[in-house]
């Protein structure tokens, strides 16, 4: 019984709620004394995945490409309540005033109409940005930046209205790898300037939006540069940080540590870009992980065993913790970045342990499916995680939203 | 001569200025057709050093320590001209109320008599910190450190109007190493608004002082602070940059990165802690310095040479560099912090190779001393190294100030 688990499980307390319904049959009165089936349908917490695939899908005119597009993202639906789509600059707008809107847009809608929430990733990053833009001053390449928001944030505004604004800012003005726009005016503005225009910019356009900076470097840099945003008043929804793992597993340490320190904002984090592989770990002397250039990385059963186990442990770490409102799993399949066995199926669609193993969670242990019977008044009372429900006896049924402990009365649709 | 030398030295022309004098005689005529010296008699640069002796002199009564102390002195007074004093809130006010005000005001004053220009040092910091804030709610202890700024601030003006008012930022809220009272407060208030904090009680104080910024760190997270500072307001007159480099010489890859990177903000930089040692290299493996105890750290010949080339090399670096407005070394001796050989001076005050590598420096290629010749008008015109000069001709003499180029008349006393 799901109600006696809870007992030994206080720390997801905060994951869930109370609620008092009173059944009513259309007619207004009690539907007293039957048996129903709560079930929970989806989660209030965010649980992502990169959904890039699904612009493929949008896109392919091949019907053997579309049908194996759709068998992935099948999978990925029956597992995910929230997808990040790609805006990189470069390949979203190829030459200046060429979209890639038409298919990305579908896929957002798509998503949308599966009970999908969507992030755009990202509207401002110095990789992946626009070779088109060096041509003009900095000047020029801000002025672009901000209608670029604009247009973007203005275009998507009610499907999808979260957005990575700003990609890991830290090494922003000293990224060294390649000349690039953003780099440049990063450099001259310095990082809090930047932020602050592209984060005004976007706040303007969708006053409502969740709005994120995103980062890969944990350490005090970042914090201290939250610091300087939130004391320059930039309104930053949720802290982003990534936690590509390629490397190997961070472990409850740092796991611990991490969000102990970016708890300190009080702010919600997003775990925005989670990696954990199946195959061999990265070696550690890699600074920049796209240094590591291998044609095959291969899964092994060893390692499958072991990224099951550590998605286990890291997503019930951050379950647990009450800031953290979003996680994403970089990869859906493997061999997407770096050629990694990063993904929760083989590149062949079929699901991997890991697969099952976030299953398991998501839809096991973290949802709520209770039998009850209401009372002479038609009331049932439970705890249940938050989340969207159906009530049903198998013939009348009926919707509600679980989110704050909660009286309502429900009416049957039969 | 030295007009023929500073054409070959263009590098340290920001460094100097151009002067055109009417020396004229005590009835008005001019002094036409007379031979002159003139004589830079200080720096405008600031060449800094620890000055803690200064104090221990003004305290001690036992006429053997006064004499040393004294003799110590002396030779600190003939290189330098800008010296840093100890504010230590522990040691400054080991109990509350009672403070080192007679001995420290006292050096100050004497060193100010002797042409120096004092900075205390620090006035608010984590370490060294006064046990008895612990007994305080954070709300007091803010209160306190806020009232010990103003106090001190107030008390010296006039004496020390440059002061390190926080020390090492970047750590403060994390450093761990024990409980204290202003990790407590950083922690509480977050960086910038405890910096904020502390910089409004020193500026209100005296609007004029010079206040640093001062840290160990120079990585991107010291970067990222000052941004967030500057954004925010925090009246930063100078960057404060230590470079203690018990564990090897940075060499000019490192410093000209670390001056380009602190350049951006424009503000004035002061390298105000800096250690290059005679002896053994501390190995690389210690993260904190203050880990490295050793009985005795002997200085060797080999040492004491490359003590003096990277002295000889990192100055003349610094004082190239057009933000750059003061050096300080931290020990003049060698045994103080951390017992190391890093001074100029041996333990029992004898020069070590360094004291002269840096004397031929300050007192030798980077000061002016000119013999000139009037015209008939009682004109000379030169270039030299900013500061104050005298000019005179073995009877009479004047005194001027050369800071930016100028045109002016000096009326000899005689």
């Amino acid at each position: 019984m799901h109600t006696e688990r809870s007992k030994s499980m206080d720390q997801l307390m905060h994951r869930k709620s109370d609620v008092n319904l009173q059944i009513l049959n259309p007619d207004g009165t009690p539907a007293s004394g039957r048996r129903f089936h709560v079930d929970q349908t989806s989660h209030r917490f965010l649980f992502g995945c990169g959904a890039f695939d699904s612009v493929a899908l949008m896109k392919t005119q091949d019907p053997e490409k579309k049908a194996f597009l759709a068998e992935r993202m099948n999978k990925w639906l029956a597992l995910f309540n929230y997808g990040t789509l790609p805006f990189y600059w470069g390949r979203y707008e190829p030459a200046e005033g060429t979209t890639a809107y038409p298919e990305t847009m579908a896929a957002a809608r798509w998503l949308q109409e599966n009970g999908v929430r969507v992030k755009g990733h990202p509207l401002c990053w110095h990789t992946a940005c626009a070779p088109w833009l060096l041509q003009y001053s900095n000047e020029e390449i801000l002025r672009r930046q901000l209608e670029r928001i604009r247009r973007d944030v203005s275009l998507y505004k009610g499907v999808v209205d979260m957005w990575d604004v700003i990609n890991e800012v830290v090494i922003m003005p000293v990224f060294d790898r390649y000349d690039n726009a953003i780099t440049r005016i990063c450099r001259e503005l310095g990082r809090i300037r930047l932020v602050k225009e592209v984060f005004a910019a976007a706040k303007e356009t969708n006053p409502d939006a969740t709005l994120l900076i995103n980062d890969f470097n944990t350490s005090v840099s970042y914090e201290i540069l939250l610091e300087g945003l939130l004391e320059a008043g930039v309104p930053v929804s949720a802290i982003g940080i990534q936690s590509h793992q390629h490397q190997g597993y961070w472990g409850l340490e740092k796991l611990n540590n991490v969000l102990e320190r970016f708890s300190r904002f009080g702010l919600p984090i997003h775990f925005s870009e989670n990696t954990l592989v199946s195959g061999e770990i990265m070696p550690a002397h890699i600074v920049d992980l796209n240094d590591w250039q291998v044609d095959t990385w291969p899964s092994t059963l060893d390692g499958e065993e072991r990224q099951a186990r550590e998605i286990t442990e890291m997503y019930s770490v951050l379950f647990a913790h009450p800031l953290v409102e979003a996680v994403t799993t970089w990869d859906f399949n493997d061999g997407c970045w770096l050629n990694a066995p990063s993904g929760f199926v083989y590149m062949d669609n079929r699901e991997k342990p890991s697969y099952y193993a976030l299953q398991k969670l998501i839809h096991g242990e973290w949802e709520t499916h209770n039998v009850v019977n209401t009372d002479e008044n038609g009331y049932i009372t439970f705890t249940g995680f938050k989340g969207n429900y159906t009530v049903s006896d198998g013939n009348a049924s009926a919707v509600f939203t679980l989110d704050t402990p909660v009286t309502m009365k429900l009416t049957l649709d039969r």
